[in-house]
């Protein structure tokens, strides 16, 4: 396999010489309605990723495939599912797509079969959701458990709160909502002390997720939820589960009903798919809708093995983002799904692709002369639509966009008013919205005109269920990854949030002695009272 | 007043000019502990603005105060208080300080003071409010109402949405909580259907917020609720209030117990101190609470009329931060509070920003050859440090940051673990982060290299109170304008929202007829099954 840095590459200059034709791409005449039937390409779990609406044409994309095989994309995922120590910073393999199922050639480390680890994990916590359900696993005052709440940070909240929140609704719809899901994750005291206090502590189990086990937030509300625990007369050791590694801390520790493992080979931002996810969606939904999920996110997994982006959305998706990243000069791109189920899931996208690609130097730690990821921001249409598309629409500058949305609303519950249901209006917005983006309109009033030429993608199906749910998430994990291997970074350590937590303890410590040693930090201290 | 494109004034080159000094700001010798006591502004109601860590100095500062005195900036601000047409493109006044005070001579608008049109709806409102929690006012089966259900988009809900958000704890701490508020804004029909089945609707009151009366969205979620409560053996009458415009098909409709109002010359991103934020948050927190919000934005806008930026936050806020925009050259700004109550700020600062700077075109429609507004993001630390400030650390652009935290929580419950409250934890992770960004680290692998250079103001105060919050919400209001001021755009109108509008009529039209008139329109809709 070759790790050569993207500039270097020979796609590279040839990218460069078709840029023009990406920022000069004319949509009034190029975006037809043949074009949107065509340009598009199954996703996985009835999904389908549509390109139609993206400043690319045939040479562009053949130079794109270009890129892919000669920076071994497909290769160097076949050979990150099959266990190379992709996470060269860190000296750790990437196994998240073993959670969702077996890729290649099974993975081993140290004598241990990983991909039987993850597996007998599931199936521990598994069985542990249902005995909750049936009630065999209840509170220390013998009550049913009827709540859940998750105390994690990052990577052990954005995607699990994301996906909660997506599939609330559908479980609802289909009878499979079995426990309230809440999340704790931020060390502000308030954020622990008003979800203590929003519910019956009775009847409720926390689940503490550290991979570490030492995540400074995570163990003080950890701490939080135990006083207020035996405050309210009951056992903590009743109402609290860990999610943690093998070697943390909290593993194999009696504090807790049970304990459920991952590995170092899951990234905090990879993780909802493992038990930092599947313990808390497994309570609330029933281990078969997380199966689904996985089942999902398996299959986008298998389509992201396709060596021809015509073929592979993940890949394709990656390789219009590097051209709009890298040749059209776009420093940004807005995550817009028509789904209110989808609210938090750019919160997760946001992490998800900031943290893996917000990088400056190669995998060997040579810095680069080239844009890595962009911010990635977003929030739900139709009301971004009333908030900052302005900007989108007439602002100096172009955030390609890509939308995601559903033919049918999750919960079936509509009203007809001016001849047309709710959900049916959602998804004529959007229409309205992808073509105005990108064809724009003139006006004698310049502040009326839209200029267009703003690019789009969109992600479509039938319904968000926990299979296109999983499908939706795993290609964006895939999309990154294909751009870490564009940019020849390493997409899966985070060595950026080191410094923060260094200069943290420094401060920390000062309290007891007077100074840091740091006279700026003493000072910020000093204005904001620690 | 003169009204200047912003790069064609003799500050503009001026800080062209000046620009290397910004690119190259030594933080490691800069920025000191006699810096960060000393760079710091009163804000208002308590708050400070710290501008230490923005790559600023002193000629920089003097140019920048020679563009807000070239480009009038605090004159234009004066006009825009006493009435002057500032919203050129739509021919209106903008008044949204006047529902907070009045800050220069009475506005008249067709005979009509509106200072006291403004006072006398709060006045009515809050009547309505004391008499829903005196039980006067009273669901159709008569009970009393314990539940408030916002049904807004965009500047109907965002702002009013982050406001009841920010204040929920505090009001649970202090015994001034009443109604519990939510809030309906997505057209995608499973945001009104869980809402509505998640309470008990005989004791739920449903105000209705759109200043047109014709908002799609909104009244598509009104007859969605009315239908819930007529299937609920309800009255509808008696359990919707509205907040609109007088000239509004909704006004004056025995369809609502009430109706309340505002007028052209409240923007719906700037509504939030106007009856469209206050229903809600005087029923939520009483209106004595609303009160205090007021005066707080009060004291902000008073604050904002300093002609020198070294003693007005907003506008040297505004200034620094078209210093990082336009000679800089960043494209974003994240917005990052240390305060979980502050959890959706940055989505209605998102909209603020975007929906008013988002512009290419000057007051009179002319196009711009220079940037104007930013891209905003940003989630509430210490969650993002676990998130996407992998990229603001280590990526390979330059993010500028708006920091916000608070000396004291809000419920004042805290943990001790490891010699120190969570709070303290959370100020210390601040403060930590604000020097770890400025000034960075060197290591010998460049991996675990910081560069720093990656510029930060702070708002800090005590604690977050409806007065401080009040501040807060204007500080930004404020500081947009100024940036409106200094681009020469209208900051006041959208029209980037109208082509959608527009297509989407289309899109559903051609549901009956078949057509669209516009084959990639009809495409599109095919797809999404519309």
């Amino acid at each position: 396999m070759n790790y050569n840095d993207f500039d270097k590459t020979a796609a590279y200059k040839r990218l460069l010489e078709l840029a023009p034709r990406g920022k000069g791409f004319d949509f009034a005449s190029r975006l037809t309605g043949e074009r949107v039937r065509k340009a598009a390409v199954p996703l996985a779990a009835g999904l389908t990723y549509s390109w139609a609406a993206k400043a690319v044409d045939d040479p562009v994309l053949e130079a794109l495939q270009a890129l892919a095989d000669e920076q071994e994309l497909v290769g160097k995922y076949r050979a990150l599912v099959e266990g190379e120590t992709m996470n060269t910073g860190e000296n750790r393999k990437v196994l998240h797509h073993l959670l969702r199922g077996q890729l290649g050639k099974p993975v081993l480390h140290e004598g241990k079969n990983l991909g039987e680890f993850y597996a007998r994990e599931r199936d521990r916590f598994s069985a542990f959701a249902a005995a909750v359900h049936a009630g065999k696993i209840r509170g220390s005052t013998g009550k049913a458990f009827t709540t859940a709440v998750q105390i994690g940070i990052g990577g052990s909240d954005l995607g699990p709160r994301a996906l909660y929140l997506a599939l609330e609704n559908w479980a609802a719809a289909e009878g499979k909502g079995r426990l309230q899901a809440k999340f704790i994750s931020n060390v502000d005291p308030d954020d622990a002390s008003q979800t203590a206090a929003s519910g019956n502590l009775e009847e409720t189990i926390f689940i503490l997720v550290s991979k570490s086990g030492t995540t400074q937030e995570t163990l003080a509300n950890e701490l939080f939820i135990k006083e207020k625990l035996i405050r309210a007369g009951l056992d903590p050791r009743k109402h609290l589960a860990a999610v943690t590694s093998e070697t943390s801390p909290l593993a194999r520790n009696p504090a807790y009903l049970d304990s459920f493992y991952i590995d170092d080979f899951i990234g905090g931002r990879y993780s909802s798919t493992s038990a930092v996810g599947g313990v808390i969606l497994s309570l609330a939904f029933g281990p078969e809708v997380f199966s689904e999920l996985l089942a999902g996110a398996h299959e986008a997994d298998q389509n992201a093995r396709e060596p021809k982006a015509a073929a592979n959305a993940a890949l394709l998706d990656a390789l219009i983002g590097v051209w709009e990243r890298n040749f059209l000069g776009y420093p940004y791109t807005a995550i817009l799904p028509y789904s209110q189920a989808l609210s938090r899931f750019p919160a997760h996208l946001q992490q998800l692709d900031m943290e893996s690609n917000g990088k400056r130097v190669n995998r060997d730690g040579v810095p680069l002369a080239y844009s890595t990821g962009p911010v990635v921001f977003g929030e739900p249409g139709t009301n971004g639509q009333h908030s900052f598309y302005q900007l989108l629409h007439q602002g100096t500058d172009i955030v390609p966009l890509q939308f995601v949305a559903f033919t049918e609303s999750q919960r079936g519950d509509d009203v007809e008013v001016d001849g047309s249901g709710s959900q049916t209006k959602l998804k004529a917005n959007l229409a309205a919205q992808i073509v105005a983006f990108a064809k724009g309109k003139t006006d004698t009033n310049r502040n009326r005109e839209f200029l267009g030429g703003r690019p789009s993608s969109l992600i479509y199906g039938k319904r968000l269920t926990p299979k296109a749910l999983g499908a939706l998430l795993a290609h964006f994990e895939n999309k990154v990854m294909f751009q870490g291997f564009i940019w020849n970074i390493n997409s899966f350590d985070q060595e950026g949030v080191q410094l923060g937590k260094v200069l943290t303890k420094k401060v920390l410590a000062a309290r007891a002695g007077g100074s840091s040693g740091d006279s700026v930090l003493d000072a910020y201290s000093g204005i904001l009272g620690v």
